[in-house]
């Protein structure tokens, strides 16, 4: 189903009716909150999820993930619990939603693509990530049960690096950056694969390298819709100077924003690639059709004029002198030596041979 | 009748007269007043157009439709009677009009275009729709009776949804959404068709497939001058700080900002996609001469060379002494034989086979 | 002469010398002046140049047509006794001069290119039309006597409309206007010219399409440096706040500015139109000669093999057991029908046929 | 030397080193004074450059000029003499320097290109030319001695034009006016060049022509690293309020601004024509093609269908009952004229003839 | 080991780790300082690293050189001698880093590429190049020990030019500019290989010139990506106004910049020229093409036609009364001579021979 199909469920449709445009998900929702600071650790599944609020730690961070979302009222409950206005939790179950932060006195609300290469690694697909940062919590949305950011539940679990230490504001940041981070591995991929047409193209340019490079031309643009609203996005967070976001921690924020801006460069760079590789493929083919007519020219050249000559001497006249002397046959044989090895000659100067 | 000649009607006309430049509509123009708030719904038409404010309830939000706009003087009778702007008037019959918002103090215009397919499915066309929000009223012109926006009157009359509790500036929001939504429609359609050509394309690259392609780049190109300007207006009456525009509803022309961006991003990638697809077809077009620039290239080196031999002992000299062998006959097609398994090895070597 | 050529004539000058660089006009200059408010009219060709201000009338709106601009003394004089600056009347007298406008503070100086279509339609003259809008009067530059402007003349003679209530700013308004509607016809015509050849081309695309769509986009590209100056000359005087322009009629320069920025557009689309037909006439002729390739190698691969097969039979050994066999002839009748029927169906199967 | 080899005398050195990086002059530098005011002119060469300010009148434009500037410690001398900062001096003897302008307190720098046409009109050549305008005088540096503003030194002393009763100010713009005039040559050059090109390609297209108009795309880029900044520079200088340029003077800075404006334009538009050409030439080569093969397709359709049936009755077999007919050699003659003729139709009909 | 692959290396970890992503390098870690002012001047090594501050010289520059990072825990303990922030530490060892500015209070940080080319000249290689710029001490790191700043060294010891007399500012500016100036060698490399392609290809076209061609559009695109970030940076640096950079010396900044800018002026020349050439390639062989298929169609139309006449007499019919004429042989050789005139005179006039 195209991004364009699922856009179209919701056409006429009036606003702030919850629909998830997104696959059916398997499975329920479940809810998972870990909390965590300095010096306490603590995970457990949430079922009531009407009453979310009463599970949150004070002084400390809680970090609630909501894992599926296709369950239209679970999340309308929690978001009426945790006082989520109606049209952003409408953007977290529009799957094609543009990414985008949105800065609100009471939370930050951001969403995002995160990519993931198939199991054949042919396609790519995209999860829509959504995350709301409160005063005490960070929500965090996610169509299927990801394990992108199990590393980060890890190193909070295990207190390894700073993250435990840290408040609301780090974990956020910890999310947008294992997101950004994501992009590379799909970045190096594409580049691995353009590499690997341009080998194959100098080697032996076939009719499909031009359509499977279109093919990595759209998904590049593609990219490029999900990544590029992510850099205004992560930069508007950075000049926000919103209360939840210590000053400190800005740099972070920038960090993320420059390998942002780095992923894009490098997209860039691909899809000027994918132009110079149609190109060289252009290029490849005209020189091949050029050397296949050089063998139809000299071959063409140097045995129909030959032909000629042979078909005059069979001709039936009754008088043709040149018949009847001995040597005729040799003295033809020499001059049909001489015709090859001019010709011969002639497109060794041209450079043909 | 193209974009051009409808212009041209009133090039060296002065201003202020006011035209029709649209096809002449069927039937007289009718007007509907639905007046409604929370508890309150009435839908009347209305015939004596110059008493218009008269109808007008007060404390309800008052949603007048004029449809068809061929009858200047009704048109300009009701302008007079609400206090519209001659130069308004003249944007409201001016049917090539460039999508625009004008923001008064005492009411807000605004006209784009709706966009619909034709039956067929071949041609999209362009309807002028144009909108004034006054104090208490919403004044929405429409060159023919269209059924688009039924639903939202479908939805006041049935009370469903906020709209009965919301006021004339989120009934705007509401108009502009459902043309920006209905954009979504020809996109897909569009988008579509790219799709169906870019599978025969592949399949078999025909001589008509350029102009079409470049026909789909004509009215992307077409649309794209009815939704950029779209934007400008949309994102101008978000920043304007109207005392009509209660500072809460805001959020939803964002929203509709938003959309409409989006619509111009996946425009965008058509047309980029439109100019890889005349690259593929130019690249198989390459492609196909040549393979048949191969297939002709085999037959003539191979037989060419073979006919020259045999028109060798073809002819007629008296004496050739190859022709009194025995096995001269045999010798001969023995040296065909080789010449011919020779070629092939070389043009299987050369990958042409 | 070409643009470039006429701007060599005052390389190496000083500044400050009046130069007529266009054509040499016919006939002498002739100074009509009309006055007119909203109770008067008065129309008269003044002779004393020299005294041109004491001739306007006060309380009036005072328009002066000076029609001819190569009599350069005259023009000199009339400058001096207005208390125009040198250079505005140098520009005035450069018919090459860059459309713009200049804002003093006792007068506004606007110059522009009207264009026109000659009789064969096949090429684009530029007018230079240079206007000044003092205190009390209007000046107009024409370097032929035009009748673009003689529907305004006929307007305020026969007070059809606003304008003879209106001030000189509207009169202002009214020649601006009449220029930028004049560049729908050009805009049109060269849309039509285009339509013409895309149906051309496709047709039978010639080697002539080319160099004549690259004409198109030279004038195109000279039309652009006409108009798009304008553009920004508007659009300063809509912002400019000069006590001459009534706040209230700011909305029609607007309407000009809005019309200016269509017909940018409309050259836009046709300037992408243009880069379009160019690759179609490519693709075609691409097309067609795959077509004419199909035709020689189907032709080629039938009958060169079949030539060997008789020349085989055309050879004159002693001993060649085939000819002696009494229905050798008719198998090879055969065999040369089943090759025949085999190449036929290898084609069809390649779709060549 | 190209521009870069030149740069490249300087990598590695350090700031402050005077260096002249072009070709060494002819000659010894000389130093010529021309002071002037409405009422008093003199002309003198000075040889005791380190005593330059003695010989400055009051109350009189000082124009300064130095022609040639390969002696380095001559021009190190005068700048200490004067007060000029060693990067200024710096940046006069680097010949490769972009085109700028500085703006100090004491002292306004600018640094620019002159263009040449060589003798055959070949080549550009590229001269730098400085300028500093103090309080009372203007210092001209140029790397020969130049005759292009021969023009303005004659001026002021036949006292021709109103410079001699202007300032420095004046004089600085008139030495800018006549660089950018000087543009307009080289612009025409071009374009002449261009139209010459065109024409001949149109009427055979030639290997030599693509290379041609890449050569004249790489000077046109080379042009616009020389022009644009320029056009920064004068900017600068118009907005600059900087007490030494007199508000009443303003206006003729404008007026180089926007010549320097035009020059980019033809520029940007000759830029896109060179583009047009190679597509031009690439089609017509291509349309040739097309005829080229024609023409083969034609004969070998025609001919090598009537070699197979001529060479059928040239075979030897005993018994071919045809050959023994009275007419059938005739029969054979309708045959071939027959399909001479249908090959011939079909070819009228494809268009090809 | 690609950009791609290194950052790599990164993804998953969390922030706050130091890693050196760059090749391991061969030997320990070297630490240089180099102490001086106008009057003094000392070198040393330094093994304790942990008390580099100990070392710093009041009232002198302090020079300190880093060369190699491939001991983190060197690196660490240096950054904490001096408080520098763990993230710059990062950024340090990050070989893959974009270039950039940041500006603290206490010191300014800054990162670029410096540039070298392989021995066989065919390889850009990049190496990493970040300097602190304290109070007291101005701070470099390099991947390995590099040579290319011993001039600088050089100049201090032996108070060659100014740099003693001038503080930390100055020597941070002889560095970037050191760095600036080797692009113009990477810059000038690069021209040179287009110079000799360019000529290579007017030549003989070669397949392998598109691939090249391509490889060297990517070094540039990979140049940009180094170059681009570094005037941002430079001109931040330029604008900020810091009180480590003497307002004095801003001009040397200011230089840099536009040295940095004239690079990438270059660079976009030479991107442009790549896409000229590539044009030209395809031109070229498409030229080489039509010659090809001229020299095939003359020798065809001339031969084909005669082969057929030939094959024509050879027909073995009992009846044909040509064949018993006594001259009809030479009749026959007439009629060839005159259509191989007639077609050498038809080819000629085609301006194909």
């Amino acid at each position: 189903m195209s991004q364009e199909e699922h856009d179209l469920k919701k056409v006429g449709l009036p606003p702030g009716t919850l629909i998830y445009t997104g696959k059916k998900g398997k499975g329920s929702v479940s809810i998972e909150l870990i909390s965590y600071n300095e010096t306490f650790f603590e995970q457990k599944f949430i079922s009531d999820h009407a009453n979310i609020e009463q599970h949150l730690k004070p002084n400390a961070v809680n970090f609630i993930s909501i894992n599926g979302i296709h369950e239209v009222e679970k999340i309308e409950e929690i978001g009426q619990e945790l006082g989520i206005h109606r049209l952003i939790l409408e953007d977290i179950l529009e799957v094609n939603q543009r990414p985008k932060v949105e800065i609100f006195d009471e939370y930050i609300f951001f969403t995002m693509k995160m990519l993931g290469l198939s199991k054949s690694k042919k396609k790519i697909h995209y999860e829509q990530v959504s995350a709301i940062m409160g005063e005490n919590f960070v929500l965090l949305f996610q169509e299927q049960q990801g394990d992108i950011f199990d590393g980060i539940r890890e190193r909070i679990e295990k207190n390894v690096g700073i993250i435990r230490r840290k408040g609301h504001d780090f974990l956020v940041y910890r999310l947008l950056d294992t997101v950004v981070d994501n992009y590379y591995i799909i970045a190096d991929h594409l580049g691995k694969q353009l590499d690997r047409m341009e080998t194959e193209i100098i080697e032996a340019p076939q009719d499909t390298h031009v359509s499977q490079l279109i093919e990595v031309k759209k998904q590049l643009m593609k990219l490029r819709r999900s990544i590029i609203p992510l850099k205004d996005s992560v930069s508007s967070l950075e000049k926000a100077q919103h209360p939840y976001i210590q000053k400190k921690n800005v740099p972070y924020f920038r960090d993320v924003l420059e390998h942002n801006i780095e992923v894009i460069e490098v997209m860039e760079v691909y899809r000027e690639t994918v132009m110079s590789l149609i190109d060289l493929h252009t290029s490849l083919v005209s020189n091949q059709m050029n050397n296949i007519m050089k063998v139809l020219t000299i071959i063409s050249s140097i045995f129909i004029p030959l032909s000629f000559i042979v078909g005059l001497y069979g001709m039936n006249f009754h008088y043709m002198p040149e018949l009847t002397y001995k040597y005729g046959y040799f003295v033809i044989l020499g001059v049909i030596a001489l015709i090859i090895l001019g010709m011969l000659y002639y497109f060794r100067k041209k450079k043909w041979l």
